[in-house]
């Protein structure tokens, strides 16, 4: 696997493009991604009960199977808009699929921005026409800017991998970091490729590798209206096709994963007035599943991210965090380190405790705190980052 | 019912006292409570999984159904102190027994302070005879200051009602204000009473009290490893015993619910830099469980806590919460109101939105949202308090 340059124009056949349409913000607000021929397509959406229109179209255009156009704004989430806005996004899809000459089921339509403000229609239409005007092989970095809301950079990865004798690429962009003020709608995020795969192997492989990156970050523990991750495989590296069990698969699902994975970070790394990223790693659990919930009650704890951010080793906060997460425990065999220094060994302080070297790890902008629970062997990790004054500040800021 | 004078010590037959043994503060940190008689006892614990040392010792006391006293030390947890915090624990309740001469198993024990160091037990010892020589029946607000950690002030209540034809009183301590730094463990709360009841009616009710009040409270959504509400009843009052379905167990109940609650307000209001009290009230959900889980969510969000602080009436961020709750909406129906002026009407931004009268109702000290959910007719409240600068100050300082 090789990395290469760009995002979701990396693969071939791929075309993008983004204009200023004056939505919220007074740069480009309105991305178009276009595969220049009918692309399977994979879906994961947001869990939350409460979701954007744009959202519940894409949940229905996925039936189909079929993608040629995501078109994104950002500065309005269209979530809680009720029955115009769902009219809103259907009118987005038309719109695009008239300007492309493409069926409008095979436009799909992601929004982030406010909620329950209705888009500016007049403003979006225009944009979408001239963003169709403007598709071009390197739009995607413009793109990966104009899907931003307060993002101070944008998230693009891409792969290339060999796959039946021929090189396949695999690039995404994503935008995120945290449900952002005043309530900005948090995660998109799209991977293109130019390998071939149906959408009934597309969508169980996109779905595995949502748990393993995007599900296992954490910002706030917010989970957003909108959140939506897009793949499409439109075939144009001209390989056959690729399927489960034939020989590229593992090798093709690592290069996805891969991408993921970094788009997934990226979002971390840019998190709300975030000074440090730590990686949670949970061992020895009764399963992968109770692995996951004590990774992540430790992820979203407020008293174990404030005292990251004061550099404190306070595995008192972790351990608390561990137990009331609904994991099974022996917490007589619970064992926490910090980058490879042991803090707690047996559910109490390690024999040699050093409270100057962990001292030293925390205040480094990375590191890895590793927790055994002594009841199996399930493991788990999940990257989160500290909470700060800078992100008490970003979302107590009044910006309605 | 009315509001009288003091706190554990407001019903006959209670003795209390504090000493400073030294432990952490140089102010009192040992409070014993003493029954002038054997009372029947009720208890309730944290369910986190790591549990402290005296936790255990209180769960195991319980079943005998008799106290005596209870010895309480603040400045140090003993939790995560594995056999030789047991040991401690013991010692503790055993010390206490000899000093006061009674049995052993009569006497509970509670611990708060930092997690994962060892009681200095030889001044714990010394503290526990020397406060043996000084109860008193006005040592009740002693005892209330001794059990603090970094809580701003003192909570007490007391109540006395007439049942069987005589004054029965009912009066309580408790401390706690956020799982506080560097990693205190939390709430404690004692409720005394001069009535008599048996243990097997007074579990029952306790619980229920405890799922009415301390249960619908939040300051940072960390359960602590220590978490106690012990109830004695002592028959001083000479009333005969109370028991479901007689005369005057439902006013009993009711009094013993007025103590809880507003010791429950007492430490939300002390919240660890918190500068507004918000409840959240939420009805219209399919069940009771239903409105507690979607209450709860909204009031344990850091991105609506924050914009309390910011005084921002993000209702976005509040209907994302209860989105995400578990809880079962109907979107559609969703209604939001804070102080009685409407913010949401069927899940849209309410007619008439008056965002300058919102605004003023957010910059109270005091507000409450109420949220219907359009799902059915279980309901629920929630308190809770803003996420401040200061809570992240006091949370990230370094204190180990």
């Amino acid at each position: 696997m090789n990395t290469i340059e760009g995002g979701v124009t990396a693969a071939r056949g791929y075309l993008a493009s983004a204009v200023c349409a004056g939505i919220r913000y007074s740069r480009d607000d309105i991305a178009l991604l276009v595969s220049d021929r009918p692309a399977s397509v994979a879906g994961v959406f947001t869990l939350n009960r409460v979701c954007a229109a744009p959202v519940k179209l894409c949940r229905e255009h996925l039936r189909g199977g079929t993608a040629r156009a995501v078109v994104v704004n950002s500065g309005c989430a269209n979530a809680c808009t009720g029955a115009a806005g769902m009219k809103d996004a259907r009118r987005m899809a038309q719109i695009t699929a008239e300007c492309l000459g493409v069926p409008r089921r095979t436009v799909f339509v992601c929004s982030t921005g406010t909620i329950g403000i209705p888009l500016p229609m007049e403003k979006v239409e225009k944009g979408i026409r001239e963003a169709a005007k403007k598709l071009s092989p390197e739009g995607g970095v413009l793109a990966a800017r104009a899907i931003m809301t307060t993002d101070t950079r944008d998230k693009q990865a891409a792969v290339e991998i060999e796959a039946g004798g021929k090189a396949v690429r695999i690039g995404g962009m994503a935008k995120g970091s945290g449900m952002i003020a005043p309530n900005m709608a948090t995660m998109l995020a799209f991977i293109t490729t130019d390998a071939s795969a149906e959408p009934r192997y597309l969508q169980p492989l996109l779905r595995e590798v949502a748990d393993d990156t995007f599900n296992r970050i954490t910002v706030d523990g917010d989970t957003s209206t909108n959140d939506t991750l897009l793949m499409l495989a439109n075939g144009a590296s001209g390989t056959a096709a690729l399927a489960p069990r034939g020989r590229d698969w593992r090798k093709f699902e690592d290069a996805v994963r891969e991408v993921a994975d970094r788009l997934a970070s990226a979002i971390v790394e840019d998190g709300e007035g975030a000074t440090r990223f730590v990686t949670i790693v949970v061992t020895g659990a009764a399963s992968d599943e109770d692995a996951h919930r004590a990774a992540r009650a430790v992820a979203e704890s407020l008293l174990v991210k404030t005292s990251w951010f004061g550099a404190d080793p306070n595995w008192g906060r972790v351990i608390a965090a561990v137990g009331y997460s609904g994991a099974r425990i022996r917490e007589d065999r619970i064992g926490i380190s910090y980058d490879g220094t042991e803090a707690v060994r047996n559910g109490v302080r390690a024999p040699g405790f050093d409270l100057k070297k962990l001292e030293e790890i925390l205040k480094s902008r990375r590191f890895e705190i590793r927790i055994s629970l002594g009841a199996g062997r399930g493991k788990a990790a999940v990257r989160a980052c500290d909470c700060s004054y800078d992100y008490v500040k970003i979302n107590s800021e009044y910006m309605t």
